[in-house]
């Protein structure tokens, strides 16, 4: 972070570092050993809507503390949360000006001084993230940086973090479930609701799947089957008095997901069984929950929440380092797959744009440096 | 209940105890060293509109087998939940015909041969409460009745249970509070709320009471400072931008309690602090909870239920006894006070009016047998 500020403040002085004075240049060709290569990144100055404020700048070399790593990136996805942070409609936001993206891969270029444990080559991902994955370039500490398996394909190494990782700690943390017991979710064809289909299948739990009605709903239904769901419907099949009399082999479930609001997450909860919880990790109805007294009286619903960077603490790092090669493990194997699309840097707005769906619904963008 | 049953058995064949054939009558007379005296109750045999539903009968003696204790109803209350039984609109439905009422005081009458620890003349409470409490003899088994200190005003006994206990339960079970440490309610001058307010003053948490706007608001918000309340303000002084700004030297609750619904619980989540716990008991207004995605992911709440009948497990009851004995010593030591009414048994079905709201906003009426 301090390295990444430093970037920022040389940059701020200039504003565009092509037209830095010579001397400058030279000055800092003259520390070069300790350098980082110049970086290209995606720069916003201020929140705003991102394809408007996001720009892509180069950025100066910036030093290379004892303790630090400068990391080549691979790949970084465009995530949801880039963009609303971006928006700055997150209650987390960075100093300005900031660099997109929060998630990524890269490889360990050079190493300050003091660095142990890695070398050059070494493929390794943020853990826990941090700001500025968009960029080619990342010089931060040590301990931020988590060395992985070198088989990880790079676009699950880029994408381990947000949303699966949220998929796992949601299954584990809320509900002691045990293979037999059920779980239902909203918004399963999100790429955190394919991830928990898989993992609840590794572990013997049996998933109820709720997705919009939209065309091509067959196909994503069968899609959604072949990750291992167990049951898909679309909210207009749960018009009926009784959704529970639609299951017939699977029990209530104990655990529900909503990552939508509004309807879907009443179908969640209609689903659930007596004492059961919701966890509500996303709104992308942008409509609130509405839920019933006799829901949490005599039907004993809890409603949680889940926020990923609440995990994020630094005491929390060596648990979510173990996760993480948990499911890079899985992803190695083929046991936990989702779409993604690699676009090329240089193509970022156009990615950008896909990922704000204006083309409609589309594959993860996963930029490739 | 085996008795209660066998009570309204006898009672169906007939349909008018007064007019029993002699004979039976004389046959009840002959066991007349086991049997009950005969009781008036207030019985339904449809679930429906209190007022209409109920009558006040007479019925028959019952035999009181060898565990079981006869008991003289002395005081029980009318409390929502009676009502909400009687219309059919709570999930535990007694058999019909019932007798109404679910907890109350009473003295022990007479004994079964194998009945130990309790003498005529003690002062009991069927505890967990159970059916039929509105009659004058009440005979069930020996496990039923807890005896209480005889020096405990009867109006106290009578009502410990649905609503002081539901308080203790909800301030213990749900956050760990510690001194200093603070809760916020809506429908703070119910009778669970002001038990709330004096509950929580004897453990040092501060308190902070929604009530409705009313003609009289300013003399409940002082009745409520009187008990131990810390702030108090009606729903309309709420309609600012950040209701935390109001709060001086009272730290942000990390638990509340809702028995509203609608805009009056969105005021208890306004107030609460991060990771904090809303507890819902009751929806007064018989409006939906409703929720932002972001209350659940930024604000991390958590919404819970309570519901008394969940504690009134046989495994509970231990546990519940002693909660009971705790609360009547506060009763005793005029800790705990809240407003009642007494009503002479035969004026039961006016009492009944009043609880049903029929002539505005009345004292918790307890009828004295």
């Amino acid at each position: 972070m301090a390295s990444y500020c430093c970037r920022l403040l040389n940059f701020k002085t200039s504003h565009n570092p092509s037209s830095l004075p010579l001397s400058l240049k030279l000055t800092v060709r003259s520390f070069s050993a300790f350098m980082s290569p110049p970086s290209t990144a995606i720069v916003y100055y201020q929140e705003g809507p991102p394809d408007s404020v996001t720009k892509m700048v180069k950025l100066p070399p910036v030093e290379i503390k004892e303790n630090e790593v400068c990391v080549k990136m691979l790949a970084a996805p465009i995530n949801p949360s880039d963009i609303n942070r971006i928006q700055g409609v997150y209650p987390v936001k960075p100093q300005m000006p900031a660099v997109g993206g929060y998630e990524g891969v890269g490889e360990v270029h050079s190493l300050g001084s003091a660095v142990k444990g890695l070398s050059p080559g070494d493929l390794v991902i943020p853990c826990p993230p941090s700001f500025g994955t968009w960029q080619t370039y990342v010089v931060k500490g040590q301990s931020v940086w988590h060395k992985i398996d070198k088989g990880t394909p790079v676009e699950y190494a880029a994408t381990v973090f947000i949303n699966p990782l949220s998929a796992l700690k949601m299954l584990e943390d809320f509900v002691d479930l045990n293979q037999g017991d059920a779980i239902v979710q909203n918004g399963a064809t999100s790429m955190v609701g394919q991830c928990i289909i898989q993992l609840a299948q590794t572990r013997g739990i049996r998933s109820i799947n709720i997705i919009r009605d939209r065309a091509g709903s067959d196909e994503a239904k069968e899609k959604l089957k072949n990750l291992g769901a167990d049951e898909v419907y679309t909210e207009s099949q749960l018009e009926v008095k009784n959704v529970k009399s639609l299951l017939a082999n699977i029990p209530e479930p104990a655990l529900g997901f909503n990552c939508i609001g509004g309807n879907a997450a009443s179908l969640v909860m209609k689903f659930l069984r007596q004492g059961g919880t919701m966890v509500t990790y996303g709104g992308m109805s942008k409509k609130p929950i509405t839920v019933s007294t006799s829901s949490f009286i005599f039907k004993e619903l809890s409603l949680r929440g889940f926020y990923l960077q609440n995990f994020m603490t630094p005491s929390g790092a060596e648990e979510c380092k173990s996760a993480i090669d948990y499911l890079l493990g899985l992803m190695r194997e083929g046991k936990v797959t989702y779409d993604m699309e690699f676009a090329p840097f240089e193509n970022f707005h156009a990615a950008l744009d896909k990922s704000l769906g204006k083309l409609g619904s589309q594959f993860k963008q996963v930029i490739k440096f």
